[in-house]
């Protein structure tokens, strides 16, 4: 599409395994929100894939949906700027696919980052992170709905980045929101 | 609420005037999404008030709904953190009207910063623009929604910040993932 070589980093947005509101492992529902809006967030920042990971067949298949209108069907010539930001999605059963594709896709297996609003083990700096994605070694993003990843998946990431922070207190940033800052702070020029 | 002190910064949504794709001037509908989406990531940033600006009476009502129901119906006790997040949240007809309430709180006029995804004239660089936070300047950032700001309301800001790029000629970021953004990278720490 463009002469620019986009890093190496893709976004993975999890809804299952993530927590509730109780801390208890659940499954969430996808929402056309988060497709749309973290693809053209992901596609300005030259992310290669957004994953939407889901296990649930009916949920793949209303994302599937969602994406064939803009990328096929009447929406696709309403708005071609949708049409773009969505062909990097990519609708998967888990990470470990996400994670077997862009091995695939790389040769060599994506180094897997966690996201969290609490701050967590294995902490990485976004310094550190970015100098990383610099070096190309390929990155792996990952972030999770309703109240955020479940322990059990944010114990097989790589590492961690820290919270984001605000001049407050208030910790309750949309996820759509966290990946848009996130990838400024790696990304944004 | 809380012991920091937040910095004088507001936000305004604006709907009217705005350009449509064909860079005609125009007047928006309130999406349930800006409010809510904006109102969380300005009161993670400590964020002052958030207006949202619309001249049409009905589109005045329907946001009042929406702040009423989390602010002092069900919402508020099912989630105390969105009605936190509203708080901040205050309809108006007009930027006029919000920069004079803000006159009236700070004592003195509010330095008024547009945002625009394409290069304007008066371009300000968002190091500048933090120093003046950082010194005590009212500030308030304005954003449009459709296709941006009109031209009419442009003229009247006193600087512009330069528009977000990412790693792409891609340059449809949701109004939304940018007011994130722009705070993350103002008020971020």
């Amino acid at each position: 599409m463009t002469a620019e070589s986009p890093p190496p980093v893709s976004v993975a947005l999890v809804h299952y395994p993530v927590r509730n509101k109780r801390g208890e492992t659940i499954g969430s529902a996808v929402t056309n929100l988060d497709v749309h809006d973290i693809a053209r967030a992901a596609r300005t920042y030259g992310v290669y894939r957004y994953y939407i990971t889901t296990p649930y067949v009916d949920q793949q298949g209303f994302v599937g949906e969602i994406i064939g209108h803009w990328r096929e069907g009447y929406g696709a010539t309403y708005n071609p700027a949708r049409k773009e930001a969505l062909e990097i999605v990519r609708v998967v059963d888990g990470l470990q696919q996400a994670i077997a594709e862009l091995t695939a896709a790389y040769g060599e297996r994506p180094f897997v980052v966690g996201t969290s609003a609490q701050a967590q083990d294995r902490t990485m700096t976004f310094a550190d992170l970015g100098r990383m994605m610099t070096a190309g070694r390929p990155v792996l993003l990952i972030f999770g709905t309703a109240h955020g990843l479940a322990p059990e998946i944010m114990a097989t990431t790589d590492a961690v980045l820290p919270p984001l922070q605000g001049r407050t207190t208030y910790n309750h940033l949309p996820v759509r929101s966290a990946v848009a800052i996130i990838l400024d702070r790696l990304l944004g020029r």
